[in-house]
């Protein structure tokens, strides 16, 4: 440790080139902690785990020091009371979420950082067990744990906003819990009476003949594989490609800065469901598809229709009690039943003992189906008990954010339908390169991404209308 | 960087376990810079090249301010200050190494290490194009700044040392120029003799069967991997396999330790060639690989004898001029001759300009062979032009020290030739486990360890007599 504590250059244009530095080399040191785990899960013999863990140790002590160095701070503070017009608008970005992210990593002394890590390990063991044995008690101890401690880290980074917010911006920048109250009640409002509508008419279609049957998996890989045009195959692949494709898009001059960043884990996904869903199950890429799969699986797909593959990708389902099983319109219920309970228990309205009785209730009102256990209901998911309380709602803002990116698109790229029939992806990613990919983290917010990309903030209404619109005329409703 | 500079321990054993904790740390470092590098030519793809090198960067950064951390000093000093008895044998050695690499580290100040780096990447690129060129004179002013550089830096680490040996050390801890001297005069006078023998004799066994040929290159591989005798195949895997040992059998209780690392390059060589040359070239070796090789190969092998592949495997050819191609009577000569030039250059006793007259020269006395240009004389290896002084030497101390170490195994373990033949190479293993893998760097040179595990310093006249009973008895000389 050289210990020299320099001045903090007094030209503005000086401070940044240097918080600029120093932003990169934790940028770095994040990737090379990125490289670490991907080769621990991938490659690495397991005999190396020890060593590996050694690394690991000691890279994030190399990383905290560097996040929580005073001259980061005083760079920073220095920055914040530059008079107003010195910086640019990514220069002032870079600011804004460095300074956000110092306050988190400065905030947290020693003591909860280890109490946190300690009841990370802790709580994944009880809720494996808890979920094995079907048995909310076993986990419940600890899922109190994690409301207050949470309570407690969210107080030391901003005790002026409400508990859910601080927590909430760990995974979605900018967003409120007022916001998502706002949002989310709308979609329930309108979901609801949808999927009684779909379920009064029963399930039209038979699905069998695509969700079961066998494919040679080669072929399937082989499908998937095919890249010259973006996209093409099963959804899975469809879905991590928009991912990457968000990733690769970002703007390489600001390479190794947080404007450079995935604005929110909610944006993330509307890159991967854009694809998916607007794209990869649409009328138009099924039409696309067809020829494809009637070369490889002729037993299958020979007799078949572009307008029948687009209604089997499309059923709707019974109702699943289980949120990964689930399809677009059920989907958003199981979030925000999630995101009712989460914020419920940190605002102490809800009490942990209650947590099982009231997903149930919740669960039949909103689905109209009722888990015959705790494994299958409120134990089911992972992320409370790694302490991610604030995450689920990304998962439907994604969804959302989607469909009104792809509205948008459909506005601007002409004939946006026709070219997807004929396999031409690279409009749309062009455009979703320079309205969302190379802008990263420039906005504060989903909402003034959404602004900036579709002239207004986001919007619920254009994602029931897009739901309401595709299974009235799949359900004839 | 937390600026405090803390107080060293006034007690050893709290001052040794902090030396410790830091050298870890240090060791963890490395070991993810070798995990980039390696990442980096076999799995990265080469998109990722820039951010990469940024991490790399980064990451030396890190290292270097750890290992030149006026803190790891104070606390080195205090333990050499220690009284005797203080420390143990092995806390002793950890001192010793981890003293003498501060010194390296510190010694150099930032703006000469600038200009090493430099001179790496420029002198690489220059003796690319001399030896595509065939043209010494592209290279000759990058050796003498190498020649001038390797001075100065010696004389930074240690004024009161010969420059070779300052240099030396690097790959081989503990050896002097004097030593190698000694050593290297026994070999050259026993080897010139014997192999003009071997040359009178010409060459008295057809090789092609064995080098020409075509082989199935999975049933190599296949072969080369059945792993469950610890080594099968080709001289190649026989030889990798052999370091990997020497690095799997360190002892775990000093991991991340100085004292636990790989002793020197000639004596990781040793463990290479011990089970390339000592065992896998023997008759007991030929006798086991031959039914393996005429199961698999049966058309090249049916009608061949377990002699007959022990002779055609130490076939010596015509002598080459390229050190990489030659066999075991002629290699040595090979490295003697690179070790008397580069010492002459470094002790100003040999000009840059006169390097391919010299080598030329000596081919010509030491092997009876001359180049026909530089690309195939003195410019065939990339050593020097990455400055790297001191390091031929160590090929042939390792065939040295590898001989001297199964003569040693050979009196201890009975009936050692005996298992061979019939596949059990664990007694060796194990044999080499105690008496080399385990120690590291405890013992502070290659001669040092010979002692301890032989009975005697390195004995050119060992090395001598197993070549000259070996090609005595081949060639009826």
């Amino acid at each position: 440790m050289t210990a020299v504590m320099t001045a903090v250059p007094s030209e503005p244009a000086k401070a940044y080139e240097a918080l600029c530095e120093r932003l990169k080399e934790i940028s770095s040191l994040n990737g090379i902690s990125g490289l670490l785990d991907w080769d621990e899960m991938v490659m690495m013999p397991p005999g190396a785990a020890a060593s590996r863990g050694s690394q690991k140790a000691v890279l994030a002590g190399v990383l905290y020091d560097k996040e929580t160095d005073p001259q980061l701070g005083a760079l920073l503070d220095s920055l914040k009371a530059a008079p107003p017009g010195t910086l640019d608008e990514v220069q002032a970005a870079v600011v804004r979420d460095a300074a956000r992210e110092y306050v988190k990593r400065t905030a947290l002394p020693k003591e909860l950082a280890q109490r946190i890590a300690k009841l990370k390990s802790e709580a994944y063991g009880a809720w494996v067990k808890a979920r094995t044995e079907s048995d909310f008690s076993v986990f419940a101890p600890f899922l109190k744990q994690w409301i207050e401690i949470s309570k407690e880290k969210a107080k030391l980074i901003d005790p002026t906003k409400p508990v859910y917010d601080v927590l909430l911006d760990d995974y979605e920048k900018g967003a409120t819990s007022a916001r998502l109250d706002e949002v989310f009640t709308q979609v329930r409002e309108g979901l609801v009476p949808l999927i009684a509508a779909i379920k009064s008419r029963g399930r039209r279609i038979e699905s069998g003949w695509l969700n079961g049957g066998e494919y040679d998996t080669e072929k399937q890989a082989e499908l998937c594989k095919k890249k010259d045009n973006v996209v093409e195959g099963l959804t899975g692949a469809i879905h991590e490609t928009g991912h990457a494709l968000y990733e690769q898009g970002r703007n390489l001059e600001y390479d190794g800065l947080p404007v450079n960043s995935a604005l929110s884990m909610g944006v993330h996904e509307s890159q991967s469901l854009l694809w998916e869903r607007m794209v990869g199950l649409s009328r138009p890429f099924a039409a696309y598809l067809l020829p494809m799969l009637q070369e490889r699986f002729p037993e299958s797909f020979g007799s078949v229709t572009a307008e029948q593959l687009y209604e089997s990708e499309n059923v709707i389902q019974e109702p699943s009690l289980i949120r990964v099983e689930a399809d677009e319109v059920t989907y958003p219920l199981h979030i925000i039943l999630r995101y009712e309970l989460e914020k419920g228990l940190l605002e102490g309205e809800v009490e942990v003992e209650d947590v099982p009785r009231l997903w149930n209730e919740r669960m039949g009102s909103y689905l109209g189906a009722t888990p015959p256990n705790d494994a299958t209901g409120c134990l089911q998911d992972i992320h409370w008990s790694m302490g991610a309380l604030g995450y689920f709602p990304t998962y439907t803002l994604g969804a959302m954010y989607a469909t009104q990116i792809y509205a948008a698109a459909k506005k601007e790229i002409p004939d946006l339908e026709d070219k997807i029939r004929a396999g031409e992806f690279k409009p749309l990613k062009s455009w979703l390169n320079d309205k969302i990919h190379k802008l990263g983290s420039l906005h504060k917010s989903g909402d003034e991404l959404m602004i900036a990309a579709t002239g207004a903030p986001l919007e619920p209404s254009v994602f029931l209308d897009y739901l309401r619109d595709k299974y009235n005329d799949l359900y004839k409703l």
